[in-house]
C-alpha cells in the first residue's frame, strides 16, 4: 500500500447506537465515500454520549490517523455533548460563536422561526475550528485540525461532506474486480493464497454468501495496478473453473448487485 | 447505573466492513441481544484483518470491559487470522486442536465431504480456550477468558449465541418507553433537561426523524424502575402537549415500528 494514501478513522457517537435501538448508517456510507477518494478507513468506533469516552477516543484516533470523522451529538438537546467533548480533547474553549450564531439567525429568520435557547446550543463551536456548511438544517459542523465533526442524521451528515471534500487529500483509487461463483470457501483457500503470494500488489478477500439456495462465494481482488488486478481476477476465475464452477466477473459498476 | 450490570464491547473484524463493500450487521444485533440480557454495550469497533490491529484492540477492550465479543475472521481462507491474533493477544499458542478437529471430522463425515487442509484451518483453537458450538456450519467459535470469538456470517454468529448465553451474567433490564410526537427537538430541549434532572435514575434520549412529510421526534425514556419510567414518560408527553402536539407512547413491543 503506497505511502500517499491517507488513513482515516470514523467515530460514531450516540447511546442509541449501542442499545440495539438504532442501526448506525454513517460508518458504511462514509467508508465507501472515502474509499472512492482513495482514502483508506482503518478503524471505526461506536461510543456512547459520554464526555470522557469521547475525549479518549478522539485523542487516540487523531494521533493515529490522518483524518477522523465523527458523527452525532451536535444537535440542540441535553444529550448532545460532542462539541464540548471535542473541544476538551483539544484543550480549547467551546462557546456560542458569532459566525455560527449568525448562520443560525439567518436560517431561522428566513423561515420565520425563532432562534431559541435550545437552538443556540448548536452555535457552540470550539475555538479555532473551521465551520462545515449544513445545507439541510442550517446548524454547522466543524473541523478542528484533522478532526471533522459531522451531524448524526444520515441525510445531514452526507450533505456536509460536500463542504469537507475539498479539504481532503485524495489518493489513487483501487481497481476492484469481484469474481463470484458456486464453490465452498474452503475449496478455494489454498489457490487464493498462492495467487496473492504470486502477484505482489494484489489483495484478495474471500466472502461466503448465498444466492437463492446455492452456496456462493465472492472473491474480491484489489490492486492500484489495473493490469495486475485483471491478471489476478483471471487467475481466480481459472481456480473456480478447475472446481467445475462457472464464475462471473463483476466490475465496480456491477457491485451494487452483490 | 447499578454496579451489577456487566459492560461489554463488540469487535467486528474484516477489511470488507471498512471499504464500504459490506455493511456490518453483527454490532446492531449483538447490542440488542445483550441489552435484552441487562448487559450494557459500551463500545463497538470495526477493524481490518490485520494481526497487530486485532491484538491491540482485543487487549485494550478485554482489560476495560467485562465481556468482549468478536465477529469475523475464523473461516478457512488465508485472510481469516482472528484465531491466531487472539491467541497472540493472550500470549498463548494456537494450533489445530483435537477436540475441534473431531467436531469438523464428524460434521463433514456426516455429509460425505472431505476435511480438506483449508477446512482444517478452522480447527485452530488457542490453548486453554473453551469451544463455542456452531449448529449451522460445524466450525466452532471459542471463548478465552472474557473474550468470545464468533463467526462473521450473521446467521452463524447469531446461532453461536445460544451456546454463549449461559456463560454470561445477566443483569436487570431497563424499562423503556418511547414518546413520539410532531415537534422540533429544539422546542423540547429545555423541558427534557428539567425532567431528567428531576427524576434521578431516568435517562432520556432525543432522536429526530421523519414520518412521511412531518418532522417527528422520538424521546426514549429508560429506567430500571418501572414506576419512574412511566412517570418520566408522562412528563415528556405533557411537554409535547404543551407545544400543541399529540404524542404517542410506544412500549418495547411497539419499538420495531419506529
Amino acid at each position: 500500500m503506497p505511502q500517499n494514501r491517507r488513513k482515516a478513522a470514523i467515530l460514531a457517537i450516540g447511546d442509541e447506537l449501542l442499545s440495539g435501538r438504532t442501526r448506525d448508517l454513517n460508518i458504511h456510507f462514509l467508508a465507501g465515500w472515502l474509499s472512492d477518494r482513495g482514502i483508506i478507513t482503518q478503524e471505526a468506533r461506536i461510543i456512547p454520549d459520554k464526555q470522557d469516552h469521547i475525549i479518549r477516543a478522539v485523542n487516540e484516533l487523531r494521533e493515529t490517523y490522518d483524518y477522523v470523522f465523527t458523527s452525532g451529538g451536535i444537535g440542540p438537546t441535553h444529550d448532545d455533548i460532542t462539541a464540548e467533548a471535542v473541544a476538551a480533547a483539544f484543550g480549547v474553549d467551546c462557546d456560542v460563536r458569532e459566525d455560527a450564531r449568525l448562520i443560525l439567525q439567518n436560517w431561522y429568520d428566513a423561515r420565520g422561526e425563532e432562534l431559541t435557547e435550545g437552538r443556540l446550543r448548536m452555535a457552540r463551536i470550539p475555538d479555532g475550528a473551521d465551520l462545515i456548511a449544513n445545507p439541510i438544517s442550517g446548524a454547522p459542523g466543524f473541523q478542528l485540525e484533522n478532526v471533522f465533526v459531522l451531524a448524526g442524521v444520515p441525510t445531514i451528515m452526507q450533505a456536509m461532506l460536500k463542504d469537507v471534500d475539498g479539504r481532503l487529500d485524495h489518493g489513487p483509487v483501487d481497481h476492484v474486480i469481484t469474481v463470484r461463483g458456486q464453490a465452498l470457501e474452503s475449496q478455494l483457500a489454498e489457490g487464493l493464497k498462492s495467487i496473492e503470494q504470486a502477484l505482489y500488489g494484489v489483495s484478495i478477500g474471500s466472502y461466503p454468501g448465498k444466492s437463492g439456495k446455492a452456496l456462493m462465494v465472492s472473491i474480491v481482488v484489489k490492486s492500484l495496478d489495473k493490469t495486475l488486478c485483471h491478471q489476478a481476477a483471471e487467475a481466480v476465475a481459472a481456480l473456480f473453473r478447475s472446481l467445475g464452477a462457472t464464475p462471473e466477473m463483476l466490475t465496480p459498476s456491477d457491485q451494487d448487485n452483490i
